[in-house]
């Protein structure tokens, strides 16, 4: 079953959330009413040894860091801080005090990093190692970034340059620190992290809002050693895929330059009416469709 | 390793959530702040395959309707009412879709029951069967209920007659309706759902509480063919434990008698000092240590 078709599925049968869901099913984060100027975001996460991970290459302690960064970076791709994280896991028949700890240190390793408070959770046997965080954070109102809001006319951008998926999956920082600065300073209209590939993960902002896209392959900024198909199919980069208008870009890219930093946004292409779909331009003017499906699916 | 061990270690290692936590780790939901009137509840439930449930004899459905039940309790035992839940499910290669359908009937049944809104969620691929389901609730500050407030000399209460968790685990109706009775119109001054067993779930109010407890076999309420034994450290009946002042249950049994509905509410002993211990009186007076471990440990 593909996993567009069940979450649509899963959305219509849901129906409509009431007034005070401001965003549901289909977004990094859920996002509740919380007071007069923030917004309360929630994702949860779950990994699965064997899918996400495997436990003699990671070690324990990277696990549990991984299980609390995907969940940051879900918060992050709306704007947002984390705050507070519950924590799930399912260990196998005679698994060590230590390798338990492991994976705590893991936890309140990255936690202690990005400031959240552990606040509740339960440990269950299972014959697979399975780790499922949650997470609650803050977005203050004007700062929300949804999926859906993205124009024809506007830009892609990357956060980057875009890692590598395969290799750093158990390490990566979450783009907070991006993803703060970008809904503090300036109007972007869309924002998704990526983590089962730019494709998919460009498709699904795409279809939430109504729109296509055009990338363009010479522009996507590859980090040492990861190919395009990866960049695009393999995901587990946690960047953040944004769009934003010509001008906020131009100045994005001003205040940028003006810091002297190394690079860390990039236009990879624009969004163009839904009609014209998803395509990719290659480096000598090729035209191909973007296909959907990352290497996520079930 | 033993849970209590573990969650003391885990508890320490978290510190202090903060004042905007009213409570975290080791109650049944995290407690926080949420507007003038109500504080938010946050739980997070994992089932199992081959832990929780075997899937050829419960099918999809009533496991979809007991990973959301699960949570509903959770909620109730604080005095709250829920009102969201994101769903995550790990499923193993080549499940079909109509096993997929089958999980979320359960889910939706459910929650469609309960007022509940599915919010989001994720499908992975796992080998074992997985469901996770995060539920945020509310409660009016008042009718909070946490596991910290039994106090020497207070009765020790079950709703019941309890349940057989063998039989009816997959199927229970949370006790939110006498959940929400009893924080609306009495002082209950501790409370727990039952889900390992009586006596380890009455030891971890006692623990929150800092005393200990007597309870009495003979006045524990079976239903047909529930064993004393399962009662204490099976579990899964998730009847809700609670503790409130002698003149306070007065209180709630003429209002019951009033009624003239069938007895849901039993008296199964009384709070001692901690020095005590936790005791169960025998039908012909023997006396024995109540264990502190159910059948869920790890």
């Amino acid at each position: 079953m593909r996993e567009i078709e069940l979450i649509d599925e899963i959305r219509k049968r849901a129906g409509s959330p009431g007034e005070d869901v401001i965003a549901g099913i289909g977004d990094d984060c859920a996002v509740l009413k919380y007071d007069g100027k923030r917004y309360l975001l929630w994702a949860t996460d779950m990994l699965v040894e064997g899918t996400h991970f495997y436990l003699r290459q990671a070690g324990y302690k990277r696990v549990g860091r991984k299980a609390v960064a995907v969940n940051i970076s879900d918060v992050a791709a709306m704007g947002g801080v984390p705050g507070y994280i519950t924590v799930t896991i399912g260990v196998p028949p005679g698994t060590k005090k230590a390798a338990i700890r492991g994976i705590y240190d893991g936890i309140f390793g990255i936690c202690k990093e990005y400031d959240i408070k552990v606040v509740g959770g339960d440990t269950n046997r299972s014959d697979t190692l399975v780790i499922d965080v949650s997470v609650i954070g803050f977005v203050e109102k004007k700062r929300l970034i949804t999926r859906s809001g993205a124009k024809k006319g506007e830009l892609v951008l990357i956060t980057g340059p875009v890692r590598n998926g395969r290799k750093e999956h158990l390490d990566f920082s979450p783009r907070l620190e991006e993803a703060r600065f970008l809904s503090g300073r300036y109007k972007v209209s869309s924002m998704i992290d990526v983590s089962d590939g730019i494709a998919p993960d460009i498709g699904r902002v795409c279809r939430e809002s109504g729109v296509g896209c055009r990338l363009y392959e010479g522009a996507i900024p590859l980090s040492k050693a990861l190919t395009l198909h990866d960049a695009l199919y393999y995901g587990e980069s946690f960047e953040l895929l944004f769009t934003m208008g010509v001008k906020e870009a131009r100045k994005l890219f001003l205040e940028v330059k003006s810091r002297k930093q190394e690079p860390r946004y990039f236009v990879i292409g624009e969004i163009v009416p839904k009609k014209d779909g998803l395509t990719l331009i290659g480096k000598e003017g090729r035209i191909s469709a973007l296909r959907m499906e990352g290497f996520r699916h079930l």
